[in-house]
């Protein structure tokens, strides 16, 4: 049987083992509601407490200002949908960017049919947006703009302290998307500026079922799960303390030698992408030069994407169309058509996403069983 | 070292070690997306497929009417908001009861800010609450009516089915909290008849950061927290694989000897009882006779119950005032003041909550700390 090679890390990434460790206490002696008070609630406390502290340690926000979710898809909902029950009266208005996360554009839609107005920043065609054209979109009635950090499609990575800067400029709350970069960037909220960020454990070795809203001190946004007195009243629902303490586990263990696993990543994807082009009659790299480390979004042209994927899955390796959020539809990436790709050229586009268990020899493999797929493909 | 004696299972439950060991590969070698279409996201689908329908067959739906969320208050929440967000036009009244779970009592409070109506049914004097109170209640303004199956303080076990007859009569969505009653009654969606009803994995042996909004086909509500294609469009986010095969494995435990355990829990209840009524002055049992079989809540006149609680706790025994999610407020439980007690005797009261790992030593253990404690508290 093959080996399988995960080239799919931007969808979910592997639960590191010392992950697994830490939380492994919290998933067996340690059960308590971290809102009980007596002794077995306490224990649990503490991990949550702990948690919280080294989550906002490592992103420089302090202890109060990180809430824990269940998912960066919830974090974005509570940062929007929040920012809008609680706005302003005649702030209706949300800026986003046309190339944002299914969740933060369906959150958006979901909003509009509740009476608010979104206005769309458009990325330019290499995937890159401009401080300046959300400056332009701000407008008196905005309760909250959003640029991603780094776009999870093509990995352009976002200038979202100066979007930042123009959203503070303008007394408007600013919200960004972290998911893709928290955990191989070294973020923090001191430099961005941002009102509101989020980020999930599991796409930098920690578990499913955790995300974070960082809300800065002074930001009021209301819950969109409310219930009892959890995360300040912003997030009711039993702790999830075990995933809690995986995702700072997760953080941490990221952020150890960061430089030197983002050199190795970025290294493995730029062996990938300059053998593709070089091998490969009519590929062609989305997004340009300033992209996250690990993420690679290749057009091969003529090739249909769906018949790609499924030849090099039944050679083991894993890769994806875009978005495992948007599987299911038979759209093209809004992302790649977006920045200027015909349908069909999005419909042959392949997402290679990287991190740092990935090796070279897997590198030069997917290189080889890309070569023979797409023949196999083209031959059909 | 004094033994720990767990007696707070209605706030959350140990881990069983058989949910943990079912969880295990979901959190090591299956950790793909499941909504990646490659074979490491396949393997993770059919864990969560599996997982759906062993809920579905366990609670008599169909496979397609189990939604998995990230905890029951997320649940309730989606229940409640989900119907107000989709209501038809000139449709805005809520029916609750007066003691529901805080996250039902809370989700309404936002609502009425939002301009929704909240009526809300009162018990009688031992708890319990009638069908026809509802019937009186719902006018042809109402979106959605809701009663818990049974109360989280005191336990008493509600008319679920006539309430969802009389819903089902008027034209009305009917929702049931049913988190403290699923895992220790032999619940089914077929017989209840009501349009949703929500539960959480941790309070029958499963882990924390997951439930189930059960929703009969056919019924609409929109999403609270919205992003790619999960949960048929209901609830955006990557799944929490591990998490919905930690419930589904617990359920189908909590299902096997289901008579018997309750029998054993039930006599335990009982014997703590009946040696409290009978061997400390002044004891009173909340909620009369139809009762969880687990759930045992007792005033002990002229006691605080804040120091009582401390004093068990120092010697090793865990019980809370109410519910977890109401810790950390001052305040008299809402629902020992619905059934009409003093704000003195509300506040001095227990709720002692067991569970299958608790022994009749335990029990025996806990009525002796009781009589010393409240010695020590009366001295004071």
């Amino acid at each position: 049987m093959k080996e399988t090679i995960y080239f799919d890390n931007a969808s979910t990434t592997p639960l590191d083992s010392r992950v697994l460790s830490a939380m492994t206490p919290y998933l067996t002696e340690v059960y308590g509601n971290a809102n009980s008070v007596h002794k077995v609630g306490r224990m649990a406390v503490k991990g949550l407490d702990e948690a919280r502290e080294k989550v906002a340690d490592l992103i420089g926000a302090s202890f109060n200002e990180i809430y824990f979710t269940s998912c960066a898809t919830e974090s974005n909902n509570l940062a929007i949908r929040g920012s809008f029950l609680s706005r302003e009266e005649g702030k209706n208005t949300l800026v986003i960017s046309s190339i944002e996360h299914a969740s933060v554009l369906s959150t958006a839609s979901e909003l509009e049919k509740q009476g608010a107005i979104v206005k769309k920043v458009k990325p330019n065609s290499s995937g890159y947006l401009s401080a300046s054209d959300y400056q332009n979109s701000i407008s008196s009635d905005c309760f909250l703009a959003c640029m991603m950090y780094a776009n999870n499609e093509i990995g352009t990575i976002q200038p979202v302290k100066e979007f930042a800067n123009a959203c503070n400029e303008k007394g408007v709350l600013s919200f960004s998307d972290c998911v893709q970069a928290m955990g191989v960037l070294d973020l923090s909220v001191k430099d961005l500026g941002v009102s509101m960020l989020s980020f999930t454990a599991h796409k930098f070795g920690g578990p499913k079922g955790v995300g974070v809203l960082y809300i800065k001190n002074g930001v009021k946004i209301s819950p969109i799960v409310s219930g009892g007195h959890q995360e300040r009243m912003k997030r009711g629902g039993t702790s999830n303390v075990a995933g809690a303490v995986g995702l700072a586990t997760a953080l941490e263990l990221s952020r150890q030698n960061l430089l030197e696993e983002t050199s190795k990543i970025k290294g493995l994807k730029d062996r990938l992408v300059s053998r593709i082009l070089t091998e490969i009659p009519n590929a062609v790299l989305n997004g340009g030069e300033n992209t996250l480390p690990g993420i690679a979004n290749v057009t091969f042209k003529g090739i249909g994407g769906e018949a790609l994927l499924y030849a090099l899955d039944l050679s083991g390796v894993c890769a994806s169309l875009g978005a495992a959020c948007s599987s299911g539809t038979i759209e093209p990436s809004h992302v790649l058509k977006e920045i200027g790709l015909s349908d069909i050229d999005a419909k042959s586009s392949i997402r290679f996403s990287l991190y740092k268990q990935n090796t070279v020899e897997e590198v030069d493999r997917v290189v080889e069983v890309l070569k023979s797929s797409i023949k196999k493909v083209s031959e059909r």
